[in-house]
């Protein structure tokens, strides 16, 4: 029966009875996280081999001395696995050190001192960039950082509302775009092929606007049915848009978050222009650890041997909380959720005004989220509704207990709205 | 005899069979590089077990996960050593990547787009930095990058000249200095503890200076006979400027240069600063590589033991280098050059408006210095005299053919002038 359907009455019995069980889970005093798209330790363990690096010393020494200083532009054989595993050219590859979030924040850093083809974006007035809602809570950092003006465009079925960034983009002072194109932190969605055209097709009036294009979950399929995501690079170039799109990836969830490889693809001027960047900013990043990392990985069938993996252990995790949600939430008309065929996520839209009070909920009870309004731009959702949650990091069994508490949570959040 | 002394006839004779001695040298065909610092192959050999990391396995997980994200500030391990190495607290310490470079570019970055205190430097009309000359040319491609604009102050026996300094920093557009206060680069000068009491004292008109002490050298003797170095930090607290010096070390020549880790360390104020950049740029630094040097250094100790080692190469190659300059050079008052105790380079002088001659020369023939000029902003040494020599990577068999080469190249240079 749907909570709005319910008499008064009805809607007291249910909230007592709701509240001793989570008194019940209150008294447990748990300690669960559900708040990051960490792996889990046993993810972790998939790539331990990477650190006994056996025949490193015969490796390193082939050509140029990777211990040493050098290769601004990384080591030949990880730009070579990545351009098999991309069906890119090597050249349009740029190899980083842990972290592409660094890497992407450092690209606006860029823009914003010395631009992107026209003046640094900090000595223009007005400068805006394109968010499509809900997103990644990091994104929005960088932005908000350097004083960006964030546009929210909701995120539809297929990708993010064309008709809107169409629109969008006649504004001079609209700068780019943060996508996180396959798997959408937070939704799982992953742009069709009209979406990625549409984008590809862009002819902003800014002619140094920028796609952000944030593909940290390209090969992170949950099963045998996979998402399929058009090239940007590729798209783009077809419409003479080659300079638009930087696309960024990473091995972070690959390997090893803290101690993974972060890269860059782009068109010949953008990756010069970095390239420039980085002469200034360092000799080189860390080598020997590419090195790990392509020999460990291998190539693009070692790759997808190795994802299979990570999908073993992350299927039950969202098979659990699809479960929980569908037994616990779905007859009662107050949250919908997507079944996201791979990334990190699955979100969660409550009733309009509860998803800061059900996230609270959760925390006195001991299960922390992913803050309320984290997935919008300023920390604001407008509706207060969506919820990110984030099943990867704890086993199983918390797992569980964190999904039944956070439904009675979800429960609890409506009726008092209802009642109010 | 100083060439000064010669009549035109016996420099003639002289410049002649110099001459067939260059043309001997260039029939050879070399391939030598002096032109960076960059340590010899025997040298990276030293650290080769920091590769093989036993226990990585048990170390890894004694509190937080190492392999995953999280931890900004750098693992305890890690600050712990070098806040014993340095005599700090590990809370003044932050853990970064690979590059110290990096380091200081993305400080500067930081003071360009939001300032240290005062208005971000790009919306502050005229921002100036001091620059003692002959300097390390990656810091001015830094502050030539952010436009900032440079300002020559030339370097004595004992550190920068203190009193052109105190002149500068009346300038409220004066916003720091950038010095390699141990082992300097080219020069191989520590700054005395009176410099450094001067520099702590400062009152500069400008309350966002900074001083970047890129104290890359910190650990690098060459032997027994070894240069000491106030901390700048403690100094600068004595005088409540704790907030002036940032600075910044790495294990680049320590481990490995390209996979090594850099720190920093600085007042509360500042690590304050840094780490809220740092939270929006990265969600860590590769925690796997600090513990891999944390435990291959192990203590202050250890650092020493280590350290030894380098020397024991890289003694030879400064004795070989010097004996050279000291037997094809010193008679004939043309060149002045300075005999480091430790570091990566020894700087040399040639009469004036010759360096670029000799670079020439030497190039033509096959041997690769850095270029004339890199030691001052903008390239431009306006006596055209200073030329950095870098011993530390050719083998020495190489490296004797090169000095031997350089100091041909260095008399025929003076030849041409005084004959022109």
């Amino acid at each position: 029966m749907k909570f709005q359907d319910m008499t008064k009455t009805q809607m007291a019995e249910l909230k007592k009875n709701l509240l001793s069980q989570y008194q019940a889970f209150k008294a447990k005093g748990l300690k669960l996280d559900m708040s990051r798209g960490k792996p889990g330790a046993k993810q972790l363990d998939l790539s331990l081999s990477l650190l006994h690096f056996e025949n490193i010393e015969n490796d390193y020494m082939k050509g140029p001395d990777y211990r040493n200083y050098g290769l601004l532009e990384g080591i030949d054989e990880f730009r070579n696995l990545y351009a098999e595993i991309l069906g890119y050219d090597p050249s349009d590859i740029l190899v980083f050190g842990n972290s592409s979030l660094n890497v992407m924040y450092d690209y606006i850093s860029q823009c914003v001192t010395h631009g992107s083809g026209g003046e640094p974006w900090l000595l223009q007035k007005d400068v805006k960039f394109i968010c499509p809602v809900p997103g990644y809570d990091r994104h929005f950092a960088i932005l908000e950082h350097f004083g960006i003006k964030m546009l929210n465009v909701p995120m539809k079925n297929d990708g993010p509302d064309m008709d809107l960034i169409e629109e969008h983009v006649k504004d001079p002072s609209v700068k780019g775009i943060f996508c996180v194109p396959q798997y959408s932190n937070p939704d799982g969605i992953t742009y069709n092929a009209d979406v990625v055209e549409r984008l590809s097709r862009l002819k902003p009036a800014a002619d140094d606007f920028r796609i952000i294009w944030d593909n940290a979950y390209n090969v992170h399929h949950l099963g045998e049915e996979q998402d399929s995501l058009p090239s940007i690079l590729q798209e783009c170039s077809k419409h003479g848009n080659q300079d638009l799109p930087i696309e960024i990836l990473s091995t972070s969830k690959i390997t090893f978050p803290g101690a993974g490889v972060a890269l860059l693809a782009a068109s010949k001027n953008n990756i010069e222009a970095i390239k420039k960047r980085m002469s200034i900013q360092t000799i080189g990043h860390d080598k020997l650890n590419q090195l790990r990392h392509a020999n460990f990985i291998g190539d693009a069938r070692g790759l997808k041997e190795h994802m299979k993996k990570h999908a073993e252990i992350l299927a039950p995790k969202f098979e659990l909380v699809l479960g929980i949600l569908d037994e616990e939430l779905s007859e009662f008309g107050i949250a919908q959720w997507n079944e996201p065929r791979g990334g990190y996520f699955i979100s969660l839209n409550t009733m309009e005004g509860c998803a800061k009070r059900t996230v609270q909920l959760c925390k006195e009870a001991g299960a922390t989220l992913t803050p309320a309004g984290a997935t919008f731009p300023y920390g604001k959702d407008p509706k207060d509704s969506n919820i990110r949650l984030a099943p990867t990091f704890p086993p199983l069994e918390e797992l569980g207990k964190a999904m039944e508490l956070f439904c009675i949570c979800v429960k609890l959040a409506a009726l008092e709205k209802l009642m109010a």
